[in-house]
């Protein structure tokens, strides 16, 4: 809907089409938590903008439930099955962007397809974890995998009374964090009374025999674990088969091949979104990041291009962030393990400090580590865990990652100081400080 | 103390001395409305080191109540006066730093030494405000002049019951930020009880008769108000009498001329703090700015150059940040107006926008004004004011006025988002986004 609008915006007398083939378009998947947890009252909250709305204001014609079967790039066609008449169509393009998404990962496990196993994806999957959550009979819940979605949908559950147990098959949940930073986060977790189980591994999914086939349980090499829902939190895997099938070069996890511009490598088809690949300016690798702000900024480019404009996306530095129980989790460019993937030779140093000035009531507390690199000190990534109003401010470093800042540059920072909202060094400059003494130690 | 500290982690060696004038050596000055307002307990919380743990542990020669009168450039030597000994003595010196800070501004007003017209700066003045703030008989309070310390003064003179007026004699508070912006201060402070006077010049203070002069009134043209103790809050000036004295150039408003390692014009003679000028990098010129961070940070320098190592200030961007009631304010680079001074063609948009997702409870809502430089589209400045949760924004900003991006990097900048936390486009970069359509605009 990004590229739509922004093709719009740039182009009023475009003929926009937009094939969707669920139910709805333009919606908050990263608010479905919230809405499992009870902080947003009802599914339609999440929707940004109503077909009808963009039909009536921004004139594009979407079609929910037209399910595109295929693409044929030579003739300029797309396929499409419009599931409430059930007839198939096709429609002729000039432009065609492809903004397909991603969808849960579901490895192959005996099971997996059961009904009360799901992904977090859609509104459809929205309102079915909606109605498990709010069942005075959902009592036991297990998530797989511990990753964002998966740990923010652990709290949601819990805040229903429900038994939550967390299967994780690493070593540790947050793998986009190193260890020593997502065991801060297995506290928080079992503080609320999550079973955080890691280095466990699922055999497979079996539905309660004799019962509505509504239940059952999760296999694990430790055994069996009753499960009245079951909650994918996998990562996701980029929705290319219609790419794939048109011949549209892929690229790693069968995401999408893009240039900066959003173009694929087929001559007027565009692809943008979780789709689609991004350059990961810290490692100069192509990377498969499936987050709105990334699918929002490709979507305006390939809008603005399509639209006769010229725009570019430069590229993402891996920034994320949540928020498990209270304690906030942030994280961007690359990891101690990442850097070293990368062939970076770094350094890596962790300090605790005070949020605010250490002599205010309810300071709080945040551990910033940083990876910066030998010789150079540039830096290559941040991880932050800590108190209320910690983990936002990995965007500092975010920008200075995608400015190409070094650790010294980072204590030169104008940041902004009074005792209400950092101490005089902020954290990240403390954090900075100390990787440079580290830096200096190991020239 | 952070010369000296600095110093003393590069050289083991060196002999160390400090000499300052009051009581106490490095404390947090910028806590004192914290102290005041109630949310510190005691004065000795604001104290980062006494100077026990400075002499026990870094073997600095800390001197209180002295003060140096005089100094020698040719002979290389400091004039001392030691107060409770009431004697003068002479000291050598290699190397010699001048911190002298700065003063609260004092206009020549008839009575404005009166013992109940005080500034914000020293322990001394935070004890005797705290005195008066707890002070049953302490009802009517007048902050004279509408800056950051003195609307922080005013807010906790009120949460003691106190009745506030603020005189400003310009047509808003807050001169750091454009009028509009400032504007939205005012309510706040309304919403409080404070009674904000703009537009209103002080003519003199007169002490209470057959009182114990411990009060008396404000004269102003439109009256007298009575006044049980004044906050000058008027800014600052730096104290450069000592360093004019002994030769050394000053600049604008009459602060130390420093080059970027603190080098002042007389070699072996170095200077940091609120005593020396800054580098503005946006403007290209120098400024006084009195800030601890900076203060900090040149303290930093002066003391790893004076060690034999190399270190350089690279300037300010010229951010501040502050609370006021429950808004909260920060403020980066040029405003509209400083940036037309400083020469830039320049437009400047505004966007309020939630903080949060939208769809959460209690999401906040921020505004956000970008100054940008016509053709280039590079940032020149930002101002902020909003709920809890807006201001520290401010830092992604001034990380990327440091790095002198443009408004179209501050869009692609790939920023933290999660619904607790931000809505999908940072209100920073939805704020871009209108700034890029005004550049396009007048382009």
């Amino acid at each position: 809907m990004s590229a739509a609008s922004n093709a719009r915006k740039g182009r009023p007398d475009l003929e926009i089409v937009v094939f969707e083939a669920g139910e709805w378009v333009s919606y908050s998947a990263c608010g479905i938590p919230y809405l499992v947890g009870g902080d947003v009252k009802e599914v339609d909250d999440l929707l940004v903008r109503t077909p009808r709305e963009l039909r009536d204001r921004l004139h594009i014609d979407v079609r929910t439930q037209h399910r595109v079967t295929a693409v044929d790039v030579h003739e300029r066609s797309v396929e499409v099955h419009a599931d409430r008449k059930d007839r198939t169509f096709t429609l002729g393009f000039d432009e065609l962007v492809i903004a397909t998404g991603a969808k849960p990962f579901r490895p192959e496990l005996p099971g997996i397809d059961a009904p009360w196993v799901r992904g977090v994806q859609t509104l459809v999957d929205a309102n079915e974890l909606l109605r498990h959550a709010s069942d005075v009979s959902c009592r036991e819940v297990v998530v797989v995998g511990g990753g964002y979605i998966g740990l923010e949908m652990a709290e949601a559950f819990v805040r229903w009374g429900a038994t939550v147990t967390v299967l994780e098959a690493a070593d540790h949940v947050m793998g986009s964090l190193d260890a020593d930073f997502a065991e801060r986060i297995h506290a928080s977790l079992r503080g609320i009374g999550v079973d955080v189980r890691t280095n466990t591994g699922v055999l497979g999914f079996e539905s309660r025999k004799g019962e509505s086939n509504d239940r059952g349980s999760v296999t694990t090499e430790d055994g069996a674990i009753p499960a009245d829902v079951v909650v994918l939190g996998m990562g996701v895997a980029p929705s290319s088969e219609l790419a794939d099938a048109a011949g549209l070069a892929l690229g790693v996890k069968g995401a999408i091949v893009v240039d900066r511009q959003q173009r694929t490598s087929v001559d007027g088809v565009w692809a943008a979104g979780d789709c689609a690949l991004s350059q990961h300016r810290v490692s100069g690798q192509p990377v498969h990041i499936a987050l709105g702000t990334v699918a929002n900024k490709q979507g305006r480019v390939a809008g603005i291009n399509i639209a006769g404009g010229y725009a570019t996306f430069p590229g993402v530095v891996g920034t994320a962030i949540t928020k498990v129980c209270n304690t906030e989790v942030a994280r961007t460019g690359l990891t101690e393990g990442e850097a070293a993937a990368a062939g970076f030779s770094a350094i890596a140093t962790t300090t605790e400090t005070s949020i605010r000035a250490g002599y205010l009531p309810d300071a709080g507390s945040m551990a910033v580590k940083l990876v910066a690199e030998r010789g150079t000190g540039l830096l290559l990534g941040a991880q932050i865990v800590g108190d209320e109003g910690s983990a936002k401010r990995i965007d500092t470093i975010a920008t200075a990652l995608w400015s190409r800042l070094t650790v010294g540059d980072l204590i030169d920072l104008d940041l902004a100081y009074a005792p209400p909202f950092s101490s005089v060094w902020d954290p990240v400059q403390t954090a900075a400080r100390k990787a440079e003494r580290a830096l200096a130690a190991v020239e």
